[in-house]
């Protein structure tokens, strides 16, 4: 089944990542796994603009269905192949609904942080203000404080891993691979190591993080 | 069962009436319908804080289950009330692969339409920029051109309506009322007269609407 599967995927992004853990999770391993450089512009190939003509990763084929947005293919996945693996959308109607919440919330997680951490990727030279860096900064700091006084249990929707931990966790890792402080944000930094070492996601942890050193930026967040 | 909904929402927002169309399809009418005021500020009120920290709207509540976020909830109702009414997550595969990546890539439209229609609303004044406006009015009609190339059969993701609609549909008529020409997106045009008479579209249209005219402000995108 996963060998008719290809995943094409570029290390470190939040958005492949998750899709990679529901692969997991889903116990669809084996599949076709194209490991692409967004520094040599590979997601722009013609191999790659067949699948998604926006030229983005993750862009995926599962036979010669096409699907991508990396939550519609974790949420593809989890719709087509629901028997197999993690149950990834509780049946318990209060953690199915904190679920989708969290999932979607999680939307602006990632939105603050690559505002913030990619403002100069984003904005031209000369349309860029100090004003702007310091309020995303703001924004992203109130959002990341939030999450922190989310966490109440071990997982993001309670008590059992669900999609929304699929969704969310890498945009966490990834803050913390970005210097997040694990003493101020003590909840988060529990959850983030807790989930560090489970099966799918220690398998799928991206390989440009393995020999290299994180970055400092958010150390005074 | 739907009397022990709440629904708080303000008039022409798009992520408040896709959650009452899905309402409408799942046949959960007649719950708590409560129409706020963005100019008044009430999405910021206590009454409205309390079921979502965030102060924004659609802010919903099943009996004592909270959940939030427009698409949060739309996915809760299908999820939660899957044998009632219009079943939106195709069984399919290729209509469900292609209703979850059009569902998110809505996420995208709405993203460069808010950016374009409401640059003065997200940026202030001294950090405002021509190059910004054309750059973002560019992407705009990218992305509409894109949308338009995509309509090949009556609905975004096939032959039936699909939850893609029920997200989607309320963008496309915004960009509508905001002037899009109808001759030029011809295809869209005729998705959204096809759409605007369909029962859980008519009757949840936005009232704000009804006795005002639309604007003119995309009509040469």
């Amino acid at each position: 089944m996963a060998k008719d599967m290809t995943l094409y995927w570029g290390s470190g992004s939040p958005p492949c990542w998750r899709v990679m853990i529901a692969l997991e999770e889903k116990n669809l391993q084996g599949y076709n796994s194209k490991l692409l450089s967004f520094e040599k512009g590979e997601h722009k190939s013609k191999e790659v603009m067949d699948v998604n003509c926006r030229g983005q990763l993750p862009a995926f084929k599962d036979g010669k269905i096409i699907v991508n947005e990396s939550y519609g293919i974790c949420l593809y996945l989890e719709d087509r192949y629901k028997s197999k693996g993690t149950k990834l959308i509780p049946d318990n109607p209060d953690e199915m609904a904190l679920m989708h919440q969290r999932m979607f919330e999680g939307l602006t997680l990632f939105q603050k942080m690559a505002q913030s951490l990619f403002y100069t990727r984003f904005v031209p030279e000369n349309e860029r203000h100090a004003s702007a860096e310091e309020r995303n900064r703001g924004e992203l700091r109130e959002e990341v404080q939030r999450w922190e006084n989310y966490m109440k249990c071990d997982y993001l929707a309670g008590k059992h891993f669900t999609m929304a931990d699929v969704i969310v966790f890498p945009v966490i890792a990834f803050l913390f691979r970005f210097g997040l402080c694990e003493e101020k944000y003590a909840k988060l930094a529990a959850y983030y190591k807790n989930l560090k070492d489970r099966p799918s996601i220690k398998s799928t942890w991206p390989p440009s993080w393995k020999d290299s050193p994180g970055m400092d930026t958010l150390k005074s967040l």
